[in-house]
């Protein structure tokens, strides 16, 4: 991304290098056939469970003004929209827990108003969203977002981290509410008894704990060694939605015996019910809001407003790390601009407004990782066979599978189309050279062609629109589906929590940064056995631990600010400071080089030479290993 | 072991053997340090546990005539007597299930006879041992045990399965009865109400759950990749009674605001309670036992006695498998009569007498093999860093290491002691002709010491008496500890015994074949890459699956014998029968070679040409991998 502050230079950037992939977004979705339901339904549990979990919040903050009910339909809503009109389609939309908070305060606020009161709130907010929305255009013409060119793996893992614990601290303290008497709840009714609020939080740590378990394993299915191909495949693309069902189906287990409201469930009026769309005719209250309100409306909008910028253009960043090899090209300004669009919308017909989430939007990028994966790895994998039934030598084969991974590559015209190749033409030849002969035929009794093509396939994501789109179809089908989502125990969404901060972490480098640090010296050579990134054998074990004592104390500063009242919200500033710090302090404390494998930034020149060096061989390790 | 049926033969020919390394079994013992006390700790608990847990059994079934003091008294008494005077350490005794239901039965016999009755119960099953006795000497004296020779793998690992899956469902039996009202309880009290049961089930399955996943972690301790050394090795030998103390624990959290029964736990009489020895004055009260009953004894005692010839010599055959390369003679014959010494020792004093058990003697064995490796790689490493502190070349490695690998060898004079050497030499070879140069000298950062001195270390066992003598004075221990063992919850004990049950499936070659059945055909490449068994590769796949299936078949029959009433316990029997069955019908379905492989039998010639051809090479696998 060019570094631009020339207004609606990135807008128009974004759109040129969206549209000439328009397209492709969808007939690569379509050409993927039902495959695509695997990571489309991945990513609708993990948009959905919390987006209802937090509807749960909202009602009762809100004394059941906006409920579950207005945050799917805002998030199905922004969701169709982005997928549609957005630019990038792995950014996946959805209310997140800070709008929870802005709207709760400025409930509490239009509350304590007799001027406004609760009847005036919504109108309020929809001034707040009005206001926003102003501040997210301003951004978005004048290149904010170029900014995020500066924002580097720490910032970017480092809140990825941060969003993983407070995940993890909602999934303790829900657990921990389950032996307590729930808040505007009647302590008289007998599940309320200490002798049943016992059973109840036992039995919610049985099901949490049951669900994160057994959804961890399910998402390992693929290595598993027992069971046929596709029984795995199959539960380890819908192992999560299977065990959340699953364990449901376990929480009616000792229903006969126990009273009604144990395990408890998810509560939400069902959208039939009387009241439920009194939102909707906001926009005629608008003007009945005194205009000092109108005017005040700005304050809450900036602090919403930076929340956005940050939040959305992050969750666009961390969905499209280099890691992942993307072909298509990012979008953030034009993306900032539909966002605030939508937030309008939101605002008028009275429902919170979306903005994009982590982990969600990582985890949609992985997903179709996984996917793309797959569906090359089925087609180079049949090349390989007819290739060995006509027992080709070891040199014809690596043509044929370079011609079929040739044919599936997408045709974009801007972007060098040869990248993977190159990579698997390099990891054929390490293959080869490990074969006897080049011209000899090959056996597959000793070559397991499955598994040498997975090992050569390098990442790729199928980057389309269909995925994101029929997550928020399916999204809105929950609003519908309300009296089945209610027989999901609360204590299953806890441990859907904890399965999504746990499932995040893998792939994080500042995480297994911190893993490595408690790695015995003995069994570091282990790490180097795996895959493993550069900075592992360039940089010093001493530097790598000094950088990551660093980021582990400024993440726990950051989640110590998410404690303080309302202010929280603003932790991403926090976050956004570790760009002058990454780009003006870290410099002083840590050679460029080591910065650059630790942490590259692309505004940082890097001496290429000496480490190109170290890496040869083995040499690089004895800063490294223990001696 | 000579097939010998000359009278006393076959103990003559064991007391000869074991005497020659006597001495050596206690100095070895001693001179592992405290070492040794990782496996004796580890054994203790899984001795001591169940042994509590039948003795809460028989308390409930014989209304307290006998008590969890009894069975310990038993149980460390024998194991005293028999590390001391005993024939093969290794071997654990212990009250066992058999023992406690034949118990059971012959009370409820005794109390429906008017002329016996509870008060003479003791003095009854006092004559019952003298003829058990009597039946295990003439079994002794006649050389029975040589039949033990004929007991294959097939016998032995379908026994250790069937005792798993005992385990398993003695510990889901007992996962139930937490959510029942137990027998013989008050159910007016306050923790039996519904409420309090269900909340009593609920953190019941999390206890027991938590000490299972938790135990079996702990045991991997040692691969974990975190924490030092020392530590990882201390989770892994002394893990398992960590957690039931961390689990012990944890039930005490919630003992605030739960009613005292609950969880439930232990019970069992003080040894100091009035009442508790009255067994010791039993031998009084024999010759009031009416001298139809004492004759009618023979009755239970053919079946003590059929059960404690197979227990006891199968328990001690599975604990010296050919596997574990075990040095020092076996004993059958002189065990068996030791073994009639001591039930009558137990009939006179009116304890249940006890008998080697399964699994915790061939557990025994295993966590002697880990300590004796342990031992072994700690000399070896430190020989090989001061090879390499001196710069020596790969030779003179090899060199030291196998002088001080013979140093450590246990000098007998009737066994080859250069089996194990052979094969540390064989391995060093292999490892050489992978390094570059035999005389290069050797650089730590590219040689692992640790892990290569791992990998070529043979299995061997540290064969001594200490570590059983330790245990059973550990157990008598427990005695006066009563009251500390009487604040472990039951639903701990339950996650104890699946630990159990779980713990012993790896390395049972019928455990491994029935995964290799469920293993997917595309993954069993990775079965060939681990250490493998011969079978897997000369045997086809079809005919490994058969006997495989043959063999499940026989267990479920086994298993369900189990279930009738009395009879049951004489399951033995069946795998008895498997001696003919082995020897004159599976012939008839497989050919003796492929048969050899997957059961070996000494009593087998073995056609010697046709399969090491075959495993030469890969070729042996196109059998076995698929096309």
């Amino acid at each position: 991304m060019e570094e631009t502050f020339v207004p609606f230079r990135g807008i128009k950037n974004d759109l040129q290098g969206r549209f000439m992939c328009y397209k492709q977004d969808w007939i690569g979705g379509f050409n993927a056939g039902f495959r695509i339901l695997a990571p489309t339904t991945y990513i609708f549990f993990a948009s959905a469970i919390p987006v209802i979990s937090f509807g749960e919040q909202l009602e009762r903050d809100t004394d059941g003004v906006l409920t579950a009910v207005q945050t799917l339909a805002s998030t199905a809503l922004c969701g169709l929209i982005h997928s549609v009109l957005g630019g990038q389609p792995l950014l996946i939309l959805g209310v997140a827990e800070p709008t929870v908070i802005m709207y709760t305060f400025m409930f509490n606020f239009a509350k304590s108003r007799p001027d406004l009161g609760s009847s005036l709130f919504l109108a309020w907010s929809a001034w707040v969203c009005l206001w926003t929305a102003a501040f997210l255009f301003l951004l978005a013409i004048l290149g904010a977002c170029s900014i995020i060119n500066r924002f580097t793996r720490i910032a970017g893992e480092l809140f990825g981290l941060l969003i993983a614990m407070l995940f993890m601290q909602e999934a303790i303290r829900g657990l921990i509410n389950e032996f307590n008497v729930p808040e505007r709840a009647n302590p008289a009714s007998a599940e309320f008894q200490p002798s049943w609020r016992f059973g109840n939080g036992m039995f919610a740590l049985v099901l949490s704990f049951g669900l994160l378990l057994t959804a961890l394993r399910s998402r390992k299915a693929r290595s598993w060694r027992y069971g046929s191909g596709w029984l795995r495949s199959f539960i380890a693309d819908y192992g999560v939605p299977l065990m959340v069902l699953l364990w449901t189906a376990v929480s009616y287990i000792p229903a006969g015996s126990v009273p009604k409201g144990i395990p408890r469930r998810l509560s939400s009026p069902n959208p039939w019910s009387p009241g439920a769309y009194e939102n909707w005719t906001v926009i005629k209250d608008m003007l009945d809001v005194p205009i000092m309100y109108i005017i005040g409306a700005f304050i809450p909008a900036t602090m919403i407003a930076v929340l956005y910028y940050f939040d959305h253009s992050v969750a666009s960043q961390l969905a499209q790390q280099k890691e992942f090899n993307l072909r298509k090209p990012p979008s953030f300004h034009y993306d900032l601009l539909l966002l605030g669009f939508m937030v309008i919308l939101c605002g008028l017909i009275g429902i919170p407004p979306s903005n994009g989430v982590i982990p969600q939007s990582p985890m949609h990028t992985k997903s179709l990782a996984t996917l793309k994966h797959q569906i090359l790895r089925n087609q180079l994998v049949a090349t390989a066979r007819s290739c060995i039934t006509k027992k080709s030598s070891m040199g014809q084969l690596y043509e044929s599978i370079k011609e079929a991974y040739q044919q599936m590559q997408t045709p974009l015209v801007h972007q060098e189309s040869s990248r993977g190749l190159k990579e698997l033409k390099e990891s054929t030849i390490r293959l080869t050279s490990s074969m006897e002969s080049m011209n000899a035929a090959i056996d597959e009794s000793v070559f397991d062609v499955e598994k040498e093509i997975n090992d050569i396939l390098p990442i790729e994501v199928k980057e389309q629109r269909v995925s994101n789109l029929l997550q928020s179809l399916m999204v809105g089908g929950c609003i519908a589906a309300m009296p089945f989502l209610k027989t999901i125990p609360t204590s299953v969404l806890c441990g859907y929590f904890a399965f999504m901060a746990i499932e995040n972490l893998p792939g994080n480098q500042f995480w297994e940064r911190i893993l490595l640090i408690f790695t015995a010296p003995s069994k570091r050579y282990k790490v180097l056995e795996e895959s493993h990134t550069t900075y592992i054998e360039t940089v010093p074990f001493t530097r790598i631990a000094a950088f990551t004592i660093f980021q582990t104390v400024y993440l726990i500063v950051c989640f110590g600010i998410t404690w303080i009242p309302i202010a929280g919200v603003l932790f991403p500033l926090m976050i956004m400071l570790l760009v002058p710090v990454r780009q003006y302090i870290l410099p002083k404390f840590f050679k460029t080089a080591h910065l650059q494998d630790l942490d590259a930034a692309e505004y940082e020149e890097v001496p290429a030479t000496p480490f190109n060096q170290a890496t040869e061989g083995r040499l690089g390790q004895d800063s490294f290993l223990p001696r």
